[in-house]
């Protein structure tokens, strides 16, 4: 019991090799070294994106793309789906980058459908949707093939779509879902340590960005494509992270993706188990529910800041106590990563204790 | 020679205590581990900057900030002094903000200096002055106090200064200077791996900053200052490098600031006494010099592509060739981050073996 291990969802446990990687002596970034490396790590992302399109490396946490797409894509009005912490910020940051935003809300814990996608982009005058595909702060796993599917049906509209926290734990093929940008953090599914941002566009997406104003530099994606071209980054890269995620894709691909995202759904089903047993609910409706997350409804009005420190406590064992309102009326256990189910069955050990003693 | 030690002006070298700094294990970004962590850094940082003001740590290289500040400080017109590669594209990146922006242009190796931005300012229609102090590209050290003095006589004219290259290696006394904006990232003097960026506003930007609309969210100073007041971040911050940078700041308190100055002057005499000795000249004019990178011009006409090859070849260390339109007629060596009058004199050494094999 060194540290606290992380079931939060995001930072996630990092493991031994990954944190080795992380200490490989650096390099310029406009040396053919980093060239060499981006272009041994650039088909392992193109495999797990499901992609033929450049994967780009943002020097950044998710938001900085969040707010990059929202830069290079919108020039009418951008419809936010709301369904959480995340995703109802995005409508936030939509307006703070000075762009005309219509939010679609739902209550947190529900979904948001292909129909209400297809019923407010009907009304016209849109040319952005962003979807956040695993809501983390509710556990909310959005129905992405079906809404990627009815926003194709609107011609002009990109669809922005943050996969955070499902990225590599449930299956998101960028090409066949046929989305404009797909976007994540590096320190949820990916269990690597927070710093980066990983995204890919479509043609279509580049060719729109490309006649947008005031898009800026830094999270310009006509930058990032033309740099990525030659295998570097528009401005210097968080290199110990492109080391780990090197180590971390090649953990991934020698797993295979099939099986990593039957692990994580028998994890998840783990967790799901003893959330029954307990004789707690969820907070999002079956058939919606994140497989690699799980937003427990405190149903039985547990103490569950105290639940959090005993775990803390007891078992060095860190888990959340509920996202902002939800906080104390829900609590999130993560299965991503690396976790197995040795370490899920610990887990679950520990909540049995920690309840025990609340 | 496990690898090619770093002698280019950043990433520079990183030292086995700093590097081992970046495997403490991963915490929540939002728990008092956080806080404890951002609050012991965040006195050290004020003393190092020089500053009553809270220090805010930025998920994104040095560009983002220089960005940000663009966004969050011009809502007239911004004067880009421009005297090297990447202060020239500071003009570019104001544009691509959509901002109304003017270059004060220099020739490369020129040093921009008071009477220019007061002669320019005097013109009146600005609000904002970006600076590079220590062109990187050129060696170029700009009389930072000087123009401060200068922007200070023009109410309203927010002075935003890169300092990059130059912090920690010569004093840049935030509170004294009087300038709004101050950014760094960490590769540089700092001699931390790249991915993070350091930067202090004043009161009068950060007033001045709420105002301004369309500044977005992902660099808004307001946020910024909002989450560092709770000790917290905006987004998710690249905890690795927090550490690392804890882990720096200890040292350079350690081994003190007036000393480090000296050290970096003392090294940089060093590496200037070199290149005299060979017979080079220095692309900056005397006066104008910087203290942690030498910008040699290559008056002797050496193949400086052979220079570098060979010193990466037969001593594992890696220089620079020349940015961009100076390639080759200039060639850059550093002494930044944690080199002594040892680690220079094998540079050194190393040096005349190569001119010796050219």
């Amino acid at each position: 019991m060194s540290h606290t291990k992380l079931f939060i969802p995001g930072p996630v446990e990092v493991s031994p090799k990954t944190t080795q990687a992380l200490t490989r002596p650096m390099m310029g970034h406009r040396s053919k070294d980093f060239q060499a490396l981006y272009g041994r790590i650039m088909p392992m992302l193109q495999q797990v994106f499901s992609t033929s399109q450049p994967v780009f490396l943002s020097t950044s946490s998710a938001w900085g793309v969040m707010e990059g797409s929202i830069r290079n894509l919108v020039t009418q009005k951008v419809l936010n789906c709301c369904c959480g912490a995340f995703s109802d910020k995005w409508y936030d940051v939509s307006l703070a980058c000075g762009k005309q935003a219509e939010a679609l809300k739902v209550e947190w814990g529900q979904p948001i459908t292909a129909e209400m996608v297809d019923e407010r982009l009907a009304a016209g005058g849109f040319d952005a949707v962003t979807l956040v595909h695993n809501e983390t702060s509710t556990g909310v796993l959005n129905p992405l093939k079906e809404i990627a599917a009815v926003v194709k049906k609107h011609p002009g509209v990109s669809l922005i779509v943050d996969t955070v926290s499902s990225f590599s734990a449930v299956p998101t093929p960028f090409d066949e879902l046929g989305v404009d940008v797909m976007l994540l953090g590096t320190q949820k599914a990916l269990a690597l340590p927070p710093g980066m941002a990983l995204f890919a566009i479509s043609d279509a997406a580049l060719a729109k960005a490309a006649t947008v104003k005031d898009r800026g530099y830094y999270f310009d994606f006509v930058e990032f494509r033309k740099n990525a071209d030659n295998l570097m980054t528009p401005s210097t890269p968080v290199i110990p992270l492109i080391y780990a995620l090197e180590s971390k894709l090649e953990d991934i691909l020698a797993e295979g993706l099939e099986p990593r995202y039957a692990r994580h759904a028998a994890l998840n089903d783990l967790v799901h188990g003893w959330v029954r047993r307990q004789g707690f609910e969820f907070l999002a409706p079956e058939g919606y529910r994140s497989k690699s997350l799980t937003c427990v409804k405190n149903n039985l009005g547990i103490d569950t800041a105290k639940l959090v420190s005993i775990m803390k406590k007891d078992h060095a064992m860190a888990i959340d106590g509920g996202y902002g309102k939800i906080k104390g009326t829900t609590f999130r256990l993560s299965n991503m990563g690396d976790e197995t189910a040795e370490t899920i069955g610990e887990l679950i050990a520990a909540l049995d204790d920690s309840i025990r003693k609340l």
